[in-house]
């Protein structure tokens, strides 16, 4: 028997409208940051004992927060700084998202050109590594650089979220540069829009996402309008500074089209020596979607 | 006693000036291209097995042409695709770097913003990761994403490359841009020159080097111009079309100031079921060195 797979840009649109929310549960552990009574069990001089720690942590709020909402993105920095065995805890956490059925975008900003593009498109989506719905990939190589990627991701019917506008504060010394009489963003956005509509799906979006930061509401506004079928994935709510009306710029009219993630403000809502920190992360999360429902 | 770590420009001018030549080698295993007496001996439907192919054949390209060159690039990529047992091999790589005294440079092309960035550069540079001498980074996030990098390479006297001008045909897409009269790359460029300055060696060059290919040596040429105490990273040589006529634009007049990358070209100038497999790499490697001086 064949399993049909969603194209991705429906499946997102799928988990978004089942949840009834459009937030993606950002995975950034620290351990500094982690609850008290799990810090207890591990050991901060082993990296091992801290990866293992990452992944009681991780798996803990999967199970806590997993029914309520519709994406979660970890990011692969934090499992890379502690070597080897960080990776198998991001390989479990990726695991028990597919089991959830919940659409996981790995957060690894990857980019290189010609077979090294494949070979991290291989580690992203094969189902021997981490197997994520999604990858986020950096625009500066090209679209040749690019196109690696998408090909590997459509392949399994999976996505690509493309660096736009990102949302530090210094993001747009070379991002708001103006090239040809607009900043460079708004270059990238229009390669994102025409690689994207190559392949749209029911729900009237495509499988090349962008990442806007919700930091500049301005540009999120004006980015809407230039790839009208493109899924947003929205950094920098909460924590970084981004408001619910910020990000209500980057959704469409249909009330599709953006997942807004929240990675410290949803994970770590609590003091390490909180021992309600549970209700904390559930809280939290209840909280984000109100706002922005 | 507390070692005295040489300042990471004056190491790798050091290193180059110690073999007489300027050969960074390219370390991106790929399991179709080993050679058939290691494949037999490993299974390529297993990852881990994959990932200990990988790690016999790169320490025995190490082994074998270790002393002969002053600088190894292993490509993280191709580790990544082979999961967590991958980055062991990968760790073990650098491991036997260290031990040789071969300056390394982790090309992993990382890129992201504020304590994501420093989990980054702490996995390549802390002791108990990777360990590597320097780190690619990518330039789209803009100077408050490369502070982190420079910061914790800087704390353990190591170095980072920005990608600037990539070797890809495509690369030119963002890069050739031209904004306020000049393309993007030199934008770029300008600024990695500015942050280089911060700190130089005796050798008269910085830790902010700059990956700019052997395809456009014309551009080479130039930007050899626009950052004058810049340290070049040059992918694309041979296998990609570079040639040692194009190289010799991207080099300073005292002979320092650029290393040459060269991957498959080095480590799989033979067929797999060639025997003479390790001639052939010492011959690649002499070759190179020859063309080059």
């Amino acid at each position: 028997m064949i399993e049909i797979i969603p194209y991705f840009a429906d499946r997102l649109a799928d988990a978004v409208r089942r949840k009834k929310n459009a937030i993606c549960l950002g995975i950034d552990p620290r351990w500094e940051s982690l609850p008290k009574s799990i810090r207890d069990r591990h050991d901060a001089q082993s990296l091992d004992s801290v990866a293992k720690a990452f992944e009681v942590f991780s798996l803990r709020v999967l199970e806590l927060v997993g029914a309520k909402v519709p994406v979660v993105k970890p990011q692969a920095a934090f499992f890379e700084a502690c070597g080897p065995e960080g990776f198998l805890a991001m390989q479990s956490i990726l695991r028990r998202c597919r089991e959830m059925n919940l659409v996981s975008i790995l957060d690894a900003k990857r980019g290189d050109i010609a077979s090294t593009a494949i070979a991290y498109a291989d580690a992203a989506f094969s189902a021997s590594v981490w197997r994520a719905d999604a990858l986020t990939v950096n625009p500066y190589l090209g679209r040749d650089a690019i196109e690696p990627f998408l090909q590997t991701a459509r392949k399994a019917e999976n996505g690509v979220f493309v660096l736009v506008r990102t949302s530090n504060p210094g993001g747009g010394l070379f991002q708001n540069l103006v090239c040809d009489g607009k900043p460079l963003y708004q270059h990238v956005a229009e390669a994102v829009s025409s690689w994207n509509v190559e392949r749209i799906g029911d729900c009237g979006l495509g499988d090349v996402g962008a990442v806007v930061g919700a930091t500049h509401p301005r540009e999120l506004a004006e980015l809407r309008q230039l790839m009208p079928n493109v899924w947003f994935l929205i950094p920098g709510y909460g924590a970084q500074g981004g408001t619910a009306s910020d990000v209500k710029l980057g959704f469409r009219e249909d009330g599709l089209g953006a997942i807004v993630n929240s990675s410290r403000g949803l994970t770590f809502p609590f003091q390490p020596d909180d021992p309600n920190w549970e209700t904390a992360i559930v809280c939290a999360v209840d909280d984000m979607m109100n706002a922005l429902n």
